[in-house]
């Protein structure tokens, strides 16, 4: 049985409710660790699942940051060095990347609290996540203000990416299912996935196949 | 062995190798039909793959819309009519789903050509997808151009959601799992989930555990 929720019905709820509601409701999400640093070198890192694609030339990517949350650390240290790495996480990090959202004070690095380790590359000054499989070093490019609720977009593009050889195919499809990439849904719910298959190329008076 | 590329060596890529590249990169991704219709009555549905969660209260998300791609038609009954719907995908139905991208000219519907049923609700002005589980109407609050690439973010608010009322959860949790929606990676890879584990909210001086 199927039930319809006005947005009046919606904005009754309970706040919790609604917010664990509205929250679980959108789909799977992408879920990442963003590691940054500040110009006095203090690290921080926080899980992020609200991820989009933007473009492919420029590589470009975007997210949503919530000011009024742990996420403001990971926000001021973007907006003072212009750069952060973006970190997937697999089922062997998942509880580490959950309790990074803790409410640590600015002088505890996530890094230390939730077990994982620093590592930095290529003269890039934000630190990566050593036990993340795939990893991308960015920089900001645009900062816009969403002003119905506060919440801030970042437009990022991509400076470098590192991944384990063997997830990429011959035409360049990154395999995020062999390199354990899990996704999630709400705010603390995470899923592994299991490919039901790839679809040849949609094109009208032709039905898609499995690759 | 793990391999880096820099932003140099990825716009080196061949353009069809590197839109699959950046388009599988970013993790797995929500994946909904929108359904909308021109004030002439000519009905649309396309899928898409950028939605993002922006707040609770008001509920409100976005996506993201490619102005040079099939989307066009989608773009212009949403800023004509204001309204679309968003129709959550689940196995039976996702190479119907991947079909609607195909590209078919403006006086095709995409309900017929990809054999999908048109459902109207509540006297909401733009069509549902009958057999979708999860199912959004939603309005139009924002559009804004991203220079860099000439794509457009539109940012909407949720008029009503319509689900099995067996999906969710005493906490307000809605079991996508259990509506079988899927997920999906890059342009054309589609995906079943498993859950690991919902973990318990992230404080200090604590680790989380499943619920």
């Amino acid at each position: 049985m199927q039930t319809e929720f006005t947005s009046d019905a919606i904005l009754a709820f309970e706040q919790r409710y609604r917010a664990t509601f509205i929250n679980s409701l959108g789909g799977f999400k992408s879920l990442a660790l963003i590691g940054t640093k500040s110009k006095s070198g203090q690290t921080n890192l926080a899980v992020f699942n609200s991820f989009f694609h933007v473009g492919a030339n420029p590589p470009l990517f975007g997210f949503i940051v919530r000011p009024d949350s742990v996420d403001r650390h990971t926000l001021s240290n973007i907006l003072e060095t212009g750069v952060f790495t973006v970190n997937q996480v697999h089922e062997e990090i998942y509880e580490h990347a959950h309790q990074t959202a803790a409410r640590y004070p600015r002088e505890v690095s996530e890094f230390d609290a939730a077990k994982l380790t620093e590592e930095y590359k290529s003269d890039f000054f934000a630190p990566y996540v050593l036990e993340s499989k795939i990893k991308i070093a960015a920089s900001l490019i645009q900062k816009t203000d969403i002003a119905e609720n506060g919440t801030i977009m970042i437009l990022a593009k991509i400076n470098s990416v590192t991944i384990p050889s063997n997830c990429i195919g011959t035409d360049g499809f990154v395999d995020l299912e062999k390199a354990g990439t899990i996704t999630c849904q709400g705010l603390d719910s995470y899923h592994t996935t299991k490919r039901l298959s790839r679809l040849t190329y949609a094109k009208p008076d032709t039905w898609p196949k499995p690759m």
